[in-house]
């Protein structure tokens, strides 16, 4: 049985869903492949004010839904009001790819002479997959969870989703579908369009079923590896998209300690404490020039963790994770520990309080280049740019990387930051890394281990192409082609085209 | 010891190189990397620059090229001089994709407000992966090996290439592999951007090796997979593009089989005979029309193929695997055998003799449904749409699906054209599916096991995203930020760019 409880008390609140078995699950995939073509049918604008209506349905139970995440999470009830605004937002931000149609990449190559004699018609465009898995993480049970990058994405592209139900907040999972799904009946789609499934046994049955046409997945390194593994060894391999862990490094240089020393103290302990430190993008690692500005750097930092009590953890498996692995840092050689923070009120069921360490160099190896979720935050010191430059050469990939940097740091820093541009896939620069931006230009991945998929992103517009693939029509006729590309489009199905080698905006278009 | 083999008579023409050792490979994979630096910093123009000296240099060796790829292949040289004007081709095409830019996505989001707080300015381009190993395909020594569109399309995007020499060509390989490098040192470009390894040993250990950050393979179901596997099994895995085998059915319709049966017979025994059947668009199956028009097809078709000879093929292997798979076809239950090609001139010592098999609809399954590779057609005769719509969704992926229909077959065949292009990466009308056009709405890849990877391909413009990953800089100063990525680039780094959701065309782009 799947329960709600309070992530406060550790209270079972009550019974919320039987785990599916092995029948319900192929039941519920074999829907979703029914749904397909539902969505396909809804066409771009249809699934446009289907998204848009899913979006007014989960406002209008905002009240119930945030109460809901609250007492199952823990994050309280401004974060959890700002995350249900932020993936209204999201759903409302894919009917703008859409509308705008340039993600369909439609390109068409009309017949003509090439050195190896005559060239067909073809036109290229990307079409859905099917079917699709989404696994939410428990650290945002409203924008990476039943709503959330992953479905949205999925939806916008026409492929059914099908969640696996994060056990951490099941009720309120129950209660988005619910929302999705008076959404999707209010836009006049049918089908099941999104899907829930329970329990753990159904994760690697979900990424094995056979109408699953691929997987979006954001938690842990190693739940992340085992399902990308599973998806690997399908009969017919799957893509996986897993947002996985990542150390996020910080650098500072030394003219930003002097300058500016305090604030970015401060700006850091409410970044690697903000959430209780349960954010994917949470700085993990502070890369901080040796000498009296870092000193000074280093002892705000102290201060202020001092000065945090310890919050309610997500759930017993996170908490107990996190003691286990910020035990285990404390204890490495050359590690130390530069400050904790309190106990926090009585009561707390899974607390985690505040940890910042100070690592040797040469002690940066094995998990301190992993990523410990929670608020802990190591510091490194480094003597100059040549050693922070051998410091970064060690790291993992990693979701993003920061730099503090002003006046003669920027041009210090330079080949520092051609380093970390490849080993991340975000650089942030005198900003703090967690906060990732629903937008055009935003990219949520990275190479292995940050995603097992390093070409794609998880949060933004381009999320959306994980879910396509190109098909080309080769002297197909007119009336049998998608309506995008045809050689003059009605006006609703007018989209950015590359013609005959060149890209063509269509009228109207603005920005053209 | 890798040896030259005259592939007509068998012999072995001279030593080429010894097998790459583990240490070699280690250090050819590290030089890659070190290459890297060299390809980023010759920029976008330096890069198309040198992919243009490469084909002038591989025009310069034509006749020594050919003359080579002819003995090792028995290909001839009509169509090796064919290959390798498309290889040429291909190398000038992707100075055409440089030059324009779009494939970089470049997208910038000014700082603003949004319903969750301020933005800040985000900007995201897409960056070469790292050095990338590529498996050339044994039935195309010019346009899918040393030079072909993996190498062409890694070079392009900015990244170093290793080839694992294939076996069936080494001779071949390291002529081209000498253009290259001088094309690449005409340009001005430093470090080996192109590098060759040895032998079976080193297919594994290439996919295997750090440096290593992406592969492309052309060849076989189980090579591919194997090495697809190897991959994913990495401790940090990276992506994998296997180009493998499809089935490529073709459907005539019962008009088109009444209107234009000689025609299509004619055209489909040319089709899956070229090349003695050794493409991996070879037509495999034909899904004829029971009846008297479909009869008269199948005839003509099994006179064509009576008329044919059989042709050597490209290595022992090949016809090892090609007797064996057709000898397996051929005595399957429900399966009969309609024509036989000649068996050719003498002294063939690996030849390839056409077959045209028929097989009862309900026989359609197991091997029956994968690519046999080599000269042979299975033809299955189907009852009415309704018949041919089961038969359909009962076939695996492929890389290409022909319907030939004309006039009332277009609306009967419309739901069969919409199943297959769901499991096609291209739509063939009323054509034949060898021959896969250099374009920018070229599809060449699929669903599995098309392709291990069913969001890309390998021929085309898009090829090029498959060794490309996004990079967002979050409030970076303009001079540490990509030139494309500039808020007024200078002409030579105006691309088309995603501006405030918009796409924006640089002046005087041409379509604009």
């Amino acid at each position: 049985m799947i329960q709600s409880r309070d992530a406060r008390s550790g209270q079972v609140l009550n019974d919320v869903a039987e785990e599916t078995n092995a029948d319900q699950l192929d039941t519920v995939c074999r829907e979703a492949a029914e749904a397909f073509a539902e969505l396909e049918q809804a066409g771009r604008h249809g699934r446009a004010d289907m998204l848009a209506a899913m979006a007014d349905a989960l406002e209008e139970d905002r009240d119930e839904i945030v109460a809901c995440a609250d007492r199952e999470s823990a994050l309280g009830t401004a974060r959890l009001n700002g995350e249900l605004t932020r993936t209204c937002f999201q759903l409302r931000f894919f009917t703008e790819v859409l509308s705008d149609g340039a993600y369909l990449e439609a390109t068409i190559d009309h017949a003509g002479p090439t050195p190896m004699g005559p060239r067909p018609d073809l036109r290229r465009m990307l079409r859905p997959l099917g079917p699709v898995g989404v696994f939410g993480a428990s650290n945002f049970p409203l924008a990476f969870s039943v709503p959330g990058g992953d479905t949205a994405s999925a939806l916008a592209a026409g492929c059914p989703v099908v969640v696996k139900v994060h056990n951490a907040h099941p009720a309120t999972s129950v209660l988005c579908a619910r929302a999705l799904a008076e959404g999707e009946r209010r836009a006049g789609v049918r089908g099941q369009v999104v899907s829930l499934v329970f329990g753990d046994r159904s994760s690697a049955a979900l990424v094995e079923h056979p109408a699953v046409r691929a997987v979006g997945f954001t938690g842990s390194l190693v739940g992340g590896r085992f399902l990308s593994d599973v998806a690997a060894k399908r009969p017919s391999p799957i893509p996986f998209y897993g947002e996985l862990g990542a150390l996020n490094p910080v650098v500072v240089g030394p003219q930003a300690a002097r300058l500016r020393g305090e604030a970015i103290a401060d700006g850091l302990a409410g970044s690697f404490t903000l959430g209780v430190g349960q954010f994917c993008t949470k700085p993990g690692l502070l890369l901080l020039p040796e000498g009296e500005a870092g000193d000074a750097l280093r002892d705000r930092l102290s201060e202020a963790v001092r000065a945090t009590s310890a919050g309610a953890m997500l759930s017993d498996r996170v908490a107990g994770a996190f003691q286990e692995g910020s035990q285990h840092l404390r204890h490495l050689d050359g590690v130390r520990v530069l400050a904790e923070g309190g106990l926090g009120r009585d009561g707390l069921a899974f607390p985690g309080a505040p940890l910042l360490l100070q690592a040797e160099p040469d002690a940066l190896g094995g998990r301190l280049r992993e990523e410990c979720f929670g608020p802990v935050l190591v510091i490194v010191r480094y003597a100059g740019v040549d050693d922070l430059s051998r410091l970064v050469s060690t790291l993992t990939p990693a979701l993003t990387a920061t730099v503090q940097a002003d006046g003669a740091d920027i041009s210090l820093l330079r080949p520092v930051v051609s380093q970390l541009s490849s080993q991340a896939g975000r650089i942030v620069w005198n900003g703090y890394p967690t906060g990732v931006a629903v937008a055009w230009a935003m990219q949520h991945g990275g190479p292995y281990p940050a995603a097992t998929d390093p070409l794609h992103t998880s949060v933004g517009a381009s999320a959306i192409r994980r879910w396509l693939r190109p098909v080309t029509y080769q002297d197909v006729p007119a009336e049998l082609l998608p309506p995008e590309l045809g050689d003059v489009p009605q006006p609703r199905d007018a989209v950015p085209r590359r013609v005959d080698g060149h890209l063509v905006l269509p009228p109207g278009y603005q920005g053209a």
